[in-house]
Parts: structure tokens; C-alpha cells; sequence
């Protein structure tokens, strides 16, 4: 690939330790003569506003050609929504502990270089949207990038729903509530619900119900190109909660329809030339521990 | 489509329900001026053998459009693998009881009359590849519609092996074995093993292991173009079996072996007009039945 | 057993069938002579309130020795704790769809009428008291037939407590909850989590955790005599619900402790004298569908 | 307790470090001028045979309070059933890594020489008992720590049998088998079979179900005193194999019934003061490991 030119950077707030590695960042690529800007949510803490721009990630993505996040999955997740429209690359260094997708050791500056200068690998990730749908149309919408989450809410009883894929009745669900998760988000919270692994090279969805009152209501994968609808029962209307990534929420209206669709837009994703899926998916699962695969 | 002129039945041997069907089926059919005729395996309990043609399926099947399956999901697994590689669309019928595969009631002669009319939609199936391989290449190789079992035989001890995906090392495994089943087999022994429903509509393979040693070594959904690759511990190979849908056995060599790939021809599965796949799925799982929980 | 004389009735209110079912319960102990009287939540939908004493549950507990209640599990469920501590024996009739506690059909009046004359099994299950405790002592408790859940409330994020069995630390937890259930209250929301099913002879609890975040962190089953303790992270206080058979709720003090023990009362639940534990169990869970046990 | 005087000494044959331990121990046991004596399987092994008396387990065990097993849990389970008719203490010292069961290290000898001082805790554990049965009565019988294990053997396909509690029919089973648990098992085998983990201290028997065909066949805990008949039919006699703890194999008659029943023993382990069953767990599944999941 082509070096990367004109660079942004972020990172989770208020962690010294992420402070301190965007610093050597910026130094680094102000020294290899880069243009450098900053996400408003740190640039003071940096302490480089006065020499770099610093704005918010939407107004800084139609201009950069990479995204640096320095934090956890979670940082990784909220800015990668901001940027993915605009098709921005993002790399992910995590602070010290492997993640799912920051996956690049703050110690490993010889890495993070060699990307920069090109010698990496772009990997596209599914992105959904939920959709709140009504009479009218498009109520609201957010895009999630492991899952969409629907969950009752102040109740401690069942809510009732519909599931149609593609416009056909899949299930009537009596339960806690349901998670729609891409690839990314099979290894996050789908998998304490009991969803299976899948490899972000498949173009699906996983449909995870959560506690489910029947015991065949297993998880069930389908095309990514589905048309998944939830129709929530009016009497579990106001006990039903939707959250996307567990950081946007969206509130249904009095129709209770919740439309998830493939997201127009993937998230890419910036690996390091060695990168490896399931050297990953061992290290985090503890796979094989005490005897690694040769 | 085109109405079907040259069509083979075969059906569940020893079973006088499906003898009765197939002789009402070839009945209607001469009836309607088609070219019939009669796998050998149910060919003289028919007792039609005086007029009809009767062969095997493997010699029966380049001369054939349409192929009827008369028993449940294991009697059209078996006659499937038969003709997938000259794309004859197959067509089940059951003996009274709904089957994954087996979609059409005996008792719906108009669906089955409409499909062979040509109103019917036909859905391509993936279906798998499992490969002994040694040093000189391939030793033994069978098709697998619904699953690869690979599993500890002979011994109440746990077997060891590892996985490779595409070259790259995926997981070591200490467990009773590992299915590996394409979306067709996700709702039949993988079921029972933990893993996912998948729709027949997404190109994936899952590996589901069997009573894994590592609780995290959970259900994983991949590409159905995934080059699959079991290695089996030498200690352990005396103690693998490996099948494919129950029905066809294979032995390991001292190298321990197993590659599982795409097979290069799909199931051409024909169903009725009206016919949806989550319509059956519920029928089957007893998904919002009325009465909870099953 | 000695005939029961003392008979209150209780049932879900609003429900036309339960209130039938009562009419015709009373007119026949009322033939019979034995003092009846009705729970004042279904008293006056009875008609019967002018003839025979109605009064609440708490107050009629001390005088009866036989409380019937019709309706559902949930029904069976908020009149047991009422007089669990006057160790009075429930007799509980479906309205026409077998529970798991409501288990005699108000079609059966042969078997109702033979429960009253004597001929009938005890039964004690085990009840839970949940203690919201903090350095001052208990602050509000609460009486638990299926199940206590801790859950996370209000927030899309897991919640982290700690458990302490018998004063040792037992897990850290980080997940969406733990449902500590009774062997009754296993097949119940304990079920959907992924509990086992305990029979009611076992005098055991087990500690279900909801969608942890460590797959390893599975189902635990301990002693009934156990005192268990869950310990809510600060940070987590005011995210988490407690709650009692889906019906009590506890707030939870600054302290975030809860304490779980065994009730020093057992439900006393009546049975036909032909019940079954297993019969119930299959026909609620379908098991052997199609080719039930000889 | 009173110090222990006669030890027998056992341990895993073929590992040295299992042997150099031994030796240290028989050093440090004469060195108190105590009684020791060695199980044939080491005796020759460990280079002591001229100086101590070496026989089976089976006939030490009526002249010795204390048996000391070095190496794995299986050399315990082992062991342990040799002994435990005659109400033989044991510790387990494992080789370097802790077992569920040989919880001592072998660098910890201030530890074992503090039980060998009487300065320990010993808990019962329960054993079951498997047993062959025909018209004439138990045809071959034989104890289980952990687990008495029904499987289908040389065959692909499911199994039926029958379970039925205390004379009275439970579940009608298809399935790959059925794992038969003690508290002990429940952490071993039975725990990949996704079932619950069983406190130690608590009087019951998991009925673990391996692949069930039906989904609501969940795992099911009884009470340890229930008579557990399972009826093998008659079709699936040739395809089971019985075996307990992975060690001893049984063999079914064409009646197909085997029974598990407690054994009249327990196993009588002895721990070191400091000794905690959640310690021990914690350690071995990783929770509430700082790294999550695993």
C-alpha cells in the first residue's frame, strides 16, 4: 500500500497511559513529516493543541487517510463508527493488553512504523444499522459495529417479540431480549450469551437470543444481506431497550419495530504485516493454554 | 422452470409406507407420459421392474432432470451424494412426518404434481469434501452433505488433535472429536453438540466441538472456502474414526491427516412454491409453540 | 392423612375460568360441611363474599389447614410465601394447562375431592430468604419459592459483584447477573439461563450466573444450608436489581450486600396421591415426544 | 486428629519426578520412624523394596491409616477405590501442577508433614457404585469417583435407552450417552458435558446427557440415595459401552439394565489446614482472572 500521509489520532480520556503513548506518536510522525491532527476528545490532555489541529473525528474524517486509536476495544468501537462512512482506515494500540481489535502493543513502535509506511493489511469488517421504523419511515438509526442489542428494561419479566428475516416469520420469542452481532461482535458480549465464534471473513449475522424461554430458540446465523425485523408485543413496548455497541441507545415508538440492516459502509480495519485471526482468537480464549499449536 | 421429463425415484428400502407412495408416484407419472425410473435398491420391492428401468443411482443419474426421494432426511443424504456431481435437483417426500430435507407430505400430490410442472424453486446446498491426505496426496476422499465427524473411537479417553484453517494454525484441541457440518447439517447432530443454527442461504462451514476439555473452545463459524485441515496426535489416531452424515467411513493414515474443503458440486434441493425455510424450522423446533418450554 | 376441615381458596384475579373453577370448589366443600373461606383478592369476584368469610391471606393463614389455589405457577407462587410460615399445605389446579406446581386439572374433581378426604402426599420444597444487610443488620428481606435474581438495571454494561459461600470468597463475577434458585424454581427462569434441573428431593441451591463475561464461570450447585453472600461493586450499586419470584423487589443499600439463606419454612405443596415428579417434568419439557417411557 | 503411623505409598508409575518425590517422602517418613509400606505398581521403582514391604493397594490397605498417592487426578481415582472399603484417608500430591483432587504441592513438605502430624481436614466423598444387572441378580459391578459413563461404541449413530429414578420412569433418551456424576465427577468429564459444578458437600448425582437429540434434555441432579436404573434397548446393546471414572469397563448383558446406586463407602480425602474447595476451583477454571474470558 501506499504510505499513510495525512494521519489522526485518539484515544480513551483520562488514562495516563494512553497520554503518554499518543506523545511518542506524535513525535514520531511529526519527525518522519506526516501531517498530524487530534480528536477534540484528547487533544488538550496531549498538550499538543497548540501545534497540531484539533477537532472532532467527523469533521477530521474526510481528510485524513488513517485513524491511530490508542485505548481498548471500546475506544476502537465508538471512533471507528465516526470515521467509517468515509471509508478512513483505523489502526488499534491497545494499552498494554491484547484486544480483539486493538490489537498492536504499545511497545511494538517498529510495527505501528511499518504500517504507516504502507507494509500492512486492510481488513474490511461488517458494520449493521438498527433501524427504529414506523408508519412514516426512518425514525432514528445508528450504526453498531458488534452488535445491536434488544433487552427488556426495568422489568423483571420476559418481553414478548417477533423476529421476520426478509420480510418471513422466523420466531416469536418469549426471553430477555436478543443480540444481532456481526463477526466482530461474536467474540464480545454474543458469546456470554452463547453465540458461536465466526470468523470476520464470513459475510453474516448472528441472531444470540438472550435467556431464552424456549429451549430450542438456539442462535441462528444468517446472510449479512438480511432484512432482520424485530416487532416488539405492545405490551412489552415500554420494557424493551435498544443499544448499539452498549453506547448509542435508540427508543422505540408505539409501533415497536426495530429494522437491522447491513451498515452501507464496513469498518477497515489496519493489521500489522504478521497479523493472524486466531493467534488472537487463542491468546483472548485461552485456547490451547499450556500447549500452543506449534 | 421447465416441467421435469426424465425422472428417477428412489425411497427408504423396507419400509411399505414409501413402497405404497412410490407406486402412486409412478402411477401419476406414466400417467403423465414421463420418462421413470427406479433406483435398484427399491427397484423389485416396487414391483415395477417389469416395465420400468431399474439402476443403480450412479449410473441412473446423467440421464435424469429430476430425482424423487421417497423416506426421511437420512434416505435423500444417501441418494443425494449420489447425483450432486451430475446437478440433478432432488425432489423429498416423507412418510408422514415433516424432515429438514424431506419437505413434501405424501399427501400433497398437487404440490408434488406442481413441481414437477416446474413450479418449484431450487436451492443450491453446500455440500463438503472430507480427504485422507498423506505424503502422496489424497488416499480417500467422500462427500458430507450435512456434517464431517471426526471422534475418539474405541477408547473412553479424550483424542488430541489440532486445527488448521487455510494454513494457519487455528486451535489444539483435547475433547470426544469435532463435527464440522455445512449450513444443511448445522439443524441435525451439530444441533445436539452446541452449535448454531445456520440458514442454508450462507456460504459457511461451523467446526463444533464435542465435549470440549477447554470450556472456551466454542462453536466457530467460517468460510465455506476454507481449507480445513484436522491433525491428529500420533497417540491418538487408533482412537479417531472419522464419517461423513453417519453414513460413509473413513480411516486415517499414520499421519493423521483429514482435510475438509468445499465439495465442487452443491445439493440442488427442489422444493413447492410456497415453501420457506423458517416455516420448517419452527415446524421442526417447536419454536413458539403455544406451550412452553421445549 | 387426617381429612382437611380449614379451606381457604385463593386465584388469579380477572380470569373467568379461575372464578368458575371456585364457585364450583366451594359448592362442593360447602356440601360437604367443612368451613371454607376466600382470600380477599378473588373474594368478591366469587360472589361468595356474603356467605362465607373473606379475608386477606396473612390473616387467614393461622386458621386453615389447606390453602387451594387456582390459576398458574405464578398464582401457586405469591400465595405460598403468604402462609409458607404457618406451614399450611398448598393444593394447587391449573385453569386446564398442566404447571409445574399448579398440577391438578380442574377437570379432575375426583382427585381434588380425594386430596381433601386425606388421600394425598405432602411435599416441602425449600424457600430462599434474600437479606439486604449492612453494618447496622438486615435492612429488608424478602421470601424467595423459585428463585432470587441479582440483575443488572438501567444500564447496557455488565455489573461486577463478588460471591462468598459460608464466609469464602467463592467468584468474581463481571456479567449480567446470577439467579440463585431453589431445585423448584430450576425449571423456571434458571432454565433459560442454563441452569440444571434439580429434583425436589435434593437439598441443594444453585447459583446460575446470566451471560457471564468468563465462559469457565458455569452453573454451581451447593448445600441449601449455605449461606451465600454477593458483595456488588461500588461502581455497579446502582445498576443492579434484586428480586424475588420475578414479584418482590429489594433495593440494595450503599453497602451492596446481599445475603441469601435458606427460609426457616418449607412450602408444603399437596400432591394427588398418583403424582409424579418425572410425569410432570416430560409433559412441561416434552421429553420423549412421540415415544413416551413404557 | 491422632498423628498418622502406618502410610502406604502410592503413586503414577514411569515419571521420574513422581519418584524422586516418593523417595524424598519415604526419607523424611523414616526419618519420624513411622510405618511405611509401598504399592507394588511403585514399589520397585522407587529403589525401596529391600527396605520396606511392597504388596497391591488391595491388601495394604486393612493394615494402614494413611494413603499418600503422588501424581494426577487419575492416579488418585485410581487408587483411591482400592481403599476406600477399608475407610483409608488419602492425600494426593500432585507433580508440580494442582489437580481438582491432588491438591498438595510436592515443594510444600512442611504442609504434608503437617497432616502426617494429625494437623488436617478429611471429607467424604461420594462414590457410586455401577452395577451389571440381569434376572439372576448383579452380574458385574464396580465403584466410580467421579463418573460412570453410558456411551455408544463403534457406531456413528445415537443410542435409546431409558433412564428411570427409584422405580419410576424418568426420560426415554437418544443421544450419544450419558455421564452419571458425583460432586467430585462434576468438575471432570461431566463439566465438558455442560453440566453443573457440585459442591462437594452436597448429597446428589448429576445425570449429564452427552449430544441429546431432544434440546430440553438438560442436565438433571438427584439425590445421591436414588436408585438410577438405565434400560438400554435392545437394538443400541451392541453399540454401548459402560466404563467408570475412564478406568474399568463394564459389559451389559442382552437385558441392556445397569444400575447406579451409592457405594456403601466413601472416599476419604485429607486436606491440609488451609484447605478451600473454591480456591482450588478458582485456580483451575481461571476466575475472576484479571485477563478475561477463558
Amino acid at each position: 500500500m501506499q504510505p499513510f500521509q495525512r494521519i489522526a489520532i485518539t484515544g480513551k480520556p483520562g488514562d495516563q497511559a494512553v497520554i503518554d503513548t499518543i506523545r511518542k506518536l506524535i513525535h514520531e510522525l511529526d519527525g518522519r513529516g506526516l501531517t498530524v491532527s487530534l480528536d477534540e476528545a484528547i487533544g488538550d490532555a496531549t498538550g499538543a493543541s497548540a501545534t497540531h489541529p484539533v477537532a472532532s473525528l467527523d469533521s477530521l474524517a474526510p481528510r485524513i487517510d488513517l485513524l491511530i486509536v490508542v485505548g481498548g476495544d471500546g475506544t476502537l468501537l465508538h471512533a471507528g463508527k465516526q470515521v467509517a462512512a468515509h471509508q478512513v482506515p483505523v489502526l488499534g494500540i491497545n494499552r498494554g493488553r491484547l484486544g480483539f481489535l486493538v490489537d498492536v502493543s504499545p511497545d511494538r513502535f517498529d510495527e505501528i512504523i511499518r504500517v504507516i509506511d504502507g507494509d500492512c493489511r486492510v481488513e474490511e469488517r461488517l458494520v449493521l444499522e438498527a433501524r427504529v421504523v414506523d408508519d412514516d419511515g426512518i425514525v432514528a438509526h445508528a450504526p453498531a459495529i458488534n452488535e445491536v442489542v434488544l433487552q427488556r428494561w426495568n422489568t423483571a419479566r420476559m418481553i414478548e417479540f417477533e423476529t421476520w428475516i426478509d420480510g418471513e416469520p422466523c420466531n416469536r420469542h418469549r426471553s430477555d431480549g436478543l443480540i444481532i452481532c456481526t463477526p466482530t461482535g461474536s467474540t464480545a458480549y454474543a458469546l456470554s450469551g452463547g453465540g458461536p465464534i465466526m470468523h470476520p471473513g464470513i459475510d453474516a449475522v448472528a441472531l444470540v437470543p438472550i435467556s431464552p424461554h424456549t429451549l430450542s430458540n438456539r442462535p441462528l446465523v444468517i446472510s449479512a444481506g438480511s432484512h432482520i425485523e424485530v416487532r416488539v408485543q405492545p405490551q412489552s413496548i415500554e420494557q424493551v431497550h435498544v443499544s448499539c455497541d452498549s453506547q448509542t441507545n435508540l427508543s422505540l415508538t408505539a409501533d415497536g419495530r426495530l429494522d437491522i440492516v447491513a451498515y452501507p459502509h464496513a469498518l477497515r480495519l489496519v493489521h500489522p504485516p504478521g497479523h493472524r485471526y486466531f493467534d488472537i482468537l487463542r491468546a483472548k480464549l485461552h485456547w490451547g493454554d499450556g500447549a500452543p499449536p506449534c
